[in-house]
């Protein structure tokens, strides 16, 4: 394949059928019954001027119920949707999904024919990309496939285990700058969990959101500020209600109303601002031109793990004299 | 439709063409263009007996193909792959995923066909199931359209967040138990988002793994021993990385190799552990016939989290007297 990896080019095929728009629908269905077609689909039938450049398409549906001595010029579409040869993959798949198509013409820059792309290719095409997709979520990009070895695996997924793990040392030094509040309140570290593990489930939420409706085209440019508004409020609304919850169960178990309210307030912060991490840093990535699936997951869950942090132990400390020490 | 939803029965459409074995091939392409069909899709046509049985299919293909006077029982193939009205949705996509079929008869349990299911109902069922995992790996089920209210999002994203939160309570109690070597060791604490974080990130790993891999079918009765023991082998190999880095780069932090022993050690058990957490849960869940995606993301970092600071704990405990107070 002389086609770069991922686009049109390198998943079309070569075998498919040509018509001239003076063929007749009887010459044509005759020719197909002589020949015994070796194309992938003759489903549609595509027609080319003198120049092999793309002018219409006929269906084999239509060709079937023309009456046999309309000439193809008459039956064919020549509002054909074609993809180009260097197209991405995805949005190929994405066009022929959105026209429910059972095929799409491949044509060069100067609108020449060169192959076709098929529905089944298209979905292996999808299956990939959600592979992929997975992957890149949970950081295990390139050992989806479960055939491969054990130390290929961890060799895989080892670069992104050990960077996140120097994030994790980040985490370290905030609660690091926060020793002299854990020292005199030794009760604050018990809550870490529970800060960074609503921060980071939040965030997440908030991105496969994203994610897909990145992927599958719901969320574009006329979109995204209604998204952004909506995870806002979602966020405050998740945060109001996990507040809320707090401010009941922990006193009971823990017996401070203050403590309640430390927590209670900073998760309320904590959910409102990982729930924009979570819908924003993917729209930055796929701003950059990478796809937002890449590591999205664990790198918003640190961020968000930081800022969590940061917020509950800065309320801690100054609220430390009302504390029970 | 009275056939409960994500069947066969409920994404099929009941246009179809149908032949009975006794016509010619010219007389099904004279009846076709006379009728100029309304079915769906006329480029599989299935031949059915007396009693509605499904007995054969004659692609468009094979029809156009075949000499005119030649009858529909000499040219259909009687290996016709169908699929039941109440299969699930989910198992006819990869069924024709599989065979790269255009189409799918649906015939009830008498072998009577009573509808079709084409490609493109197939592809908008992948990209469902997909969105549909990605929910459910992210505790955000249902709430992946971007088109509903910030409380409708806080309100089916709120129910996994909140019983999240009390796996969290837990997590504080288990840290709560070892109050005693927190107070001793203060600096132990700042290691809790490290040790969390990499069993988390590990574990999401290998459940990206495994959900995907059942989900395409390349983790079955046959291949799940041998998974299971490759994921071992990859925690194992995974722990060992990240300890031996943890014991270069803590003692230059921290100024204390018995620290960097406890949380290296700590780390090569939690991620063993971890990484055979995040591979088994969605195995069970799937055989008690559950989607394994079910919010196992969020459970699955829950439970490593508990794991691996009780493992890291017992063993700050154990050598408490070794550390610099």
């Amino acid at each position: 394949m002389s086609y770069p990896p991922e686009t049109a080019g390198a998943i079309m095929t070569k075998e498919f059928i040509v018509l001239r728009s003076t063929d007749t629908a009887a010459d044509v269905i005759d020719h197909l019954r002589k020949e015994g077609p070796d194309a992938e689909t003759i489903y549609y039938l595509y027609v080319v001027d003198e120049q092999k450049k793309l002018v219409g398409v006929v269906s084999l549906r239509d060709l079937i119920t023309a009456p046999s001595d309309q000439t193809i010029e008459t039956i064919m579409s020549t509002r054909v949707v074609s993809v180009l040869v260097g197209e991405d993959q995805e949005d190929v798949a994405k066009l022929i999904k959105k026209y429910d198509f059972l095929a799409a013409p491949v044509v060069t820059e100067q609108g020449t024919l060169v192959g076709i792309v098929t529905v089944d290719d298209i979905i292996d095409v999808l299956e990939e990309e959600t592979e992929e997709d997975f992957g890149e979520m949970a950081a295990a990009r390139g050992s989806m496939d479960t055939n491969i070895s054990a130390f290929t695996a961890a060799r895989k997924r080892a670069p992104w285990i050990i960077m996140l793990m120097f994030l994790g040392l980040i985490t370290a030094e905030v609660i690091g700058q926060f020793e002299e509040t854990l020292e005199a309140v030794i009760l604050l570290s018990v809550f870490i969990p529970l800060i960074m593990d609503s921060a980071g489930n939040t965030g997440t939420q908030a991105l496969a959101v994203v994610v897909r409706g990145l992927a599958v085209g719901t969320v574009d440019r006329s979109t995204v500020g209604k998204m952004l508004k909506r995870e806002f409020g979602t966020g405050i609304m998740l945060g109001i209600m996990c507040a809320v919850t707090l401010l009941i169960v922990i006193p009971f178990l823990y017996g401070s109303f203050v403590l309640a309210g430390i927590v209670g307030v900073s998760l309320l912060l904590t959910l409102s601002v990982a729930t924009m991490v979570g819908a924003t840093i993917p729209l930055i990535i796929n701003k950059l031109k990478i796809d937002p699936a890449v590591a999205s997951g664990p790198f918003i869950t640190t961020l968000n793990d930081i800022l969590g942090l940061f917020i509950y132990f800065s309320i801690a400390t100054a609220l430390l004299q009302y504390l029970p020490q």
